[in-house]
């Protein structure tokens, strides 16, 4: 079988370290040089012909800066003769941009998927892709994962019989709903309404008064829907309350000010992106997606079913 | 400028004559034959040369055999040298495959968009697809319309000032706001709730105890949201009940099973697909869409902006 | 060597399972479902990643469906990654579309072979196109088998001392004279002439005169060629009439128009279409093709030469 | 409308200066360079931008330089911006390979038709193609003429009342059977037969003892064909003898060959290729198809039906 | 005619509005938002369909985001409906990496172009790409222009009868050379020498002892180059000096160290890149090519000859 | 792993040859016929079924058959199921047509390079391309190998302590610096001007009065810049004159021209084109790249790096 060699961009060195630690592999060195004229300039540092190479590199801020630098690797595999080149997607921020909801804009969310056709991608592992839809958008196949169990191991540690996950939407009850048969507990969502462009959670449906209450979404940016759903929460009553993403994007203070509310007992996201709060923050749990992907790519290399493991899909 | 050629496949003459004859131009002819060993050929009956062609084919049932009509007509229109080739797809069914929800399946909307600019398809103009991701499906320019216009002037005539538009489900809120935005009514929804895969509606969201209803979907199919709708409206308890909906696909029964419903005043749906009752149906109205799509195939002969048109998307 | 894995659509599942059984391999189950909307959604039953994936689907009545069918097949294999597909394509009906004998028409032999590799095609194994130039049609390489060995092996248990092969048409009369060769025997053909747009056969060439005919064409659809022929023999008086073909497509009552001659002693075809005769059919005989189709398989997976063991095309 | 503009490569410059005199416009000048490491340079010389550009070149001996120059001329037309280029091939030799008749071959005449499309094509406009299915091999709109209505209207001023058109072979039937309708003559044909790899006409099937004949093929390149059938004839004994073809090829001393047979009366064809006898042939003459190709590229540059002119296809 | 839509990208929206003052037409709007997961979207703010699309912007500082806001307005104009997209790329910094000189690198010049066309870009203007070869990049038309001609007219007003025009290296000798006629003066040029992989200037050819000078470039970044070249021509003693270039990149305070020379008596450059010094600097001139741009896409938007305007290159 | 498979065109059999004797493979036999209409057939003589094909063939005169020969080749080998089909190329004529620099031509080398991605090439061996970004042109991965190492090991035998190596022209000044540093010798190089389109060497840069040289250069057709530089070299006055170069087209008696003068000791070239001189030449010496070529084709087909064995590019 083709040897395996993985590289890892600038946007998350550590998962990819950590990924190639769990694969007993080494992490190759990537060199990336920034000319004066602001051009960059990617070497993979091993010999990727007729290697299966992996690169690992979400799509995050600087978005721009890291996505240029992925199609770059992406061609610079496929000159260097790679036999296979896949793109480890941890996080893919186009992907929000999937419609046209103004006129004579990108449905960038396909643009950038095709770009990295165009630049060499074979195929893609990717996770919790905004909306499901945006699979469909890439031209290779593609494994998409989610880190439910992930998650779901964390929170089987506490005493569960009272508690009651809700997603804040109900366009997120789907996964929340399997969320929930993991931990054996019931499942309530935020009730968004859209009234003049303006969109509030309006109400929680399902039962929720005097639970304990795990907020789960797929990624907290800004964080206000989160916040907002605290509101409501609080107006119906509820017990313990804690809060859980795959994508810990906290951007613009998000993590601080969720983490400031007295009533939340604690933050729970995985390293798809790298959290780095500004300060220690006792509240947060960063859990490790590197050991699924790690177990995504060796079955990848190995010619073995992805979805057999990943059931939840 | 390049003259217009409009062509019907099979799935929807009807539709195709109107529109023609809205544009002031003829329908030109389409002979379609079946060969003994089941194979068809498609005769485009005018001259494609230079032309501005339209191919005006709902992707609906037989879905197949209307599917490859079409392919066929696209391809025989590029090798005719058509100018520029849009096919105008009141109803794409196929758009409802829009996720990969199991595995080793085709995301079927994704395949048969690339299929259709295989055949040769230039542009599209769309009508009320399921999902707007779908949109990101095909590679060429999409015109993407909706009906919410037409259903509103219908419903305009009635006294609707204790009238409340529901969604049957939230993922379709934002068009039914944009539609009781039209009317000046309030808004409501079903929220559907998803436990151990089945889905059921478990609540109304908004106030609609004693007000007189007006159900809005993209699609009837089967039917048995609607019905299921009804009988949570029916709990709460609501005034007179009327149903609308763009795609009146009114599967095995489904129209005559709704327009059943003793307190169901009225069934309003538009003509992307052909309705045909069974027998005649006072209860239900079919509005024309056809002067939208010639207006819209007018303004993209012309050049004249298409979204400025259609606001609402 | 990656493994092998054959999937059948539904076209002719009894043909797939007799190969796999040569092969002495699993035919993996496909689940095909038709939605309420008529659409289609095929599921491989069976790992496909980095496998040596073929997929079994004639393209027969009805057509659209298992053409479509076979479509979402190829999709799904390259979405499920894997390692390379190859259509196995026992009949092509769409071969017969091969020129543009009339204004405004697709060459659907091209165009199918063109969505047959978007869909993800990598390779055909095909059998008795109708007319070698459609190889052409595909841009993926094609293996191109006939079943004339098969046929001659029936045959080579009687006395055909006194046989001659007859072709009904001189377009047919190469593969007709290689079977003849690989009997023994002489050949002769019809002689077809297309006077105002009707074809006739007007005459044979060759000496056929009290001798045993064995009729030999590529495929019996309607069979009135096949009736034609046996009119012009009658007339120059032979002795006992054996009629062979490929593909037993045998439409509309075709089979027991030409069984229902005194003369004909035997029907002879191969199973790369279902024969499935109204009532059992004494006269009939089908050879089966799965033995043929099994080796080039075996071949194929093993990179061995195919063109080697089929030494007559 | 967007000018025409039109050029020649070498392989045939007089053709296209008779077109452009006959469409009223300047052939525009080509220079071609060979550089001293054999390579060619081919310079248009005149503004092609936004211009429906046509580039005549039969593909005739030398077959690769006049092949290669031409792509050269597509590429360079596509860089210099025209609006549309047409490639006009009187001839198109490498439409003969289109079958794989033997192991690990190209099927030569979908390949090179890859080529041009690659290299700019957008459209072809073609003469007599040897079999009709070679229209398949263009994945671009090909307008597909015949000269018959040419070779025709020379005939006629002859006294056809005891004449009957011959084809060499089955297989160019219809075509002649077609020319004969223009005359208002019967047709008959030479019966080719293939028996261990080595053809010969073995009879001629229609009536043809003591008439006038013309000889029709689509071709003559070395004339061992037409001169086999000129053998049956006499055998059978027919009156005049006429020889007619489209492509002129008259590889080796084929020309002198069949005007030496004392009772050929005539050999007309057409200047698809270039027709230059070592010495002057009285018993040679030859059309042009100057103006049917001229008239086609207006019809095209207009927008207007080419089928409605060439009704015979 | 279709009619003419420009649009701006960031980078350099004051030469889009120049040429469109030039052009005597609108300049578009274009609105790019940045959200909060760092994606940008970029709204197009005019009608696009069937208008002749020119997007102005070139590759600079912020490269990527640049690049990407590019690639987004170019999917964007298509989805739009854009007749014909024109990319006007006053300086495109990846044209620097043209060839693969480190192992497993990408030839980005080559990556970025296809990526542009991938997005959408028709055609291409382009002013001075760093080697002519990167023409050959780009699989679609480019019109290539240079500023020579603008350069010449500005020194013009000097009295030349002692000067000579020096290129800092060989390599862009032939510009320098074609300058100095349009000046009527004589040519020099730096010879750099490179072992062991630093190069330097090692000598002058010319005579340019105590002639005034004229140093041209294509492009002065960190200014190295120039600052060598001068050391050169002081050892050999040289009248007065001027430095010109057409890509005044000035990183890093390239511009005050050149103008910081006291003999250099004038600094010249366009603006294909803002020149926007930190202090305003009495040495410096920058002359506008946007007359040129705008008159080679008024002559793209009208079909008129380019080269026949810009015969130097 | 997949086996190789090694055939030869018709334009260097004995390179291949050498070749496949250092491989330890057989050479499989390739048939080519050339039709009465000129047409070629390539067919390859051994089984390409997953194999490893590489085809040689350096693109020299004649270059337009040995182009389309290679053209068929390639096709023959994907049609006939090759694993993966590598281009070897030892030299590539096509490239030195790098650049528009007239209006209305074509980018040769870019066409070509299209033309071979088209017909089936997967990748690229090839030797001193013209201009480093002449390896961009191709989207498939290129190997790119020099031949100075050959060259060198050749030079090592003589005394060199008063040897400098001289490049006619900077363009080249690289790759001769890089021959020095393997001799350990100093470097100069001429310098080209070019005024007033016509190129002459004006100077020597770099210390060579009294020095025995080394000539050196990519390639040698007319050899009229090496005069030249002789011309130079001998106004300055140097000891003994050695000719050195990798491609020895020797166009037009070049090869003789040079070994006519007297101080010119020795001329060394390799094998990438056969070199056939009139008369035996004592003066020449061919050097073999089969070495070279067999031991990267053996590490490609390995798998193994490339880049870490010819160092110097």
């Amino acid at each position: 079988m083709r040897e395996i060699a993985v590289f890892s961009g600038s946007a998350h060195p550590g998962l990819a370290a950590e990924i190639c630690s769990h694969l007993g592999v080494e992490l190759h060195p990537v060199r990336t040089r920034r000319f004066a004229n602001d051009c960059l300039e990617v070497q993979l540092g091993a010999n990727c012909r007729e290697r299966d190479v992996f690169l690992v590199q979400p799509v995050i801020t600087p978005v721009q800066d890291n996505l240029v630098e992925l199609l770059l690797m992406l061609d610079a595999a496929r000159g260097a003769s790679a036999a296979r080149t896949t793109m480890v997607l941890p996080h893919y921020a186009y992907a929000r941009s999937d419609k046209k909801d103004a006129p004579r804009i990108s449905i960038a969310g396909r643009l950038v998927a095709d770009l990295m056709v165009t630049a060499g991608a074979d195929r893609v592992l990717a996770m919790a892709l905004h909306s499901p839809q945006v699979h469909g958008f890439f031209s290779v196949p593609v494994d998409h994962l989610h880190a439910l169990r992930e998650l779901a191991r964390h929170f089987a540690r506490y005493d569960l019989s009272a508690t009651t996950v809700v997603s804040p939407d109900l366009g997120y009850a789907k996964p929340a709903s399997h969320f929930a048969r993991l931990l054996g507990v019931p499942v309530a969502a935020g009730a968004k309404e859209r009234f003049d462009d303006r969109v509030t959670i309006s109400s929680v449906i399902g039962d929720v008064a005097g639970r304990d209450v795990i907020v789960l979404d797929d990624e907290i940016a800004k964080g206000s829907t989160v916040l907002e759903l605290l509101d409501r929460l609080r107006e119906i009553g509820v017990g313990s309350i804690r809060v859980a993403c795959t994508h810990g994007l906290f951007a613009a203070g998000a993590l601080e000010r969720i983490a400031g509310q007295p009533d939340v007992a604690e933050i729970v996201c995985t390293n798809t992106v790298p959290v780095l709060p500004e300060a220690p923050e006792p509240k947060l749990t960063v859990l490790s997606i590197a050991p699924a992907l790690a177990e995504a790519m060796r079955r990848i290399h190995n010619g073995e079913s992805v979805s057999a493991l990943f059931d939840a899909r």
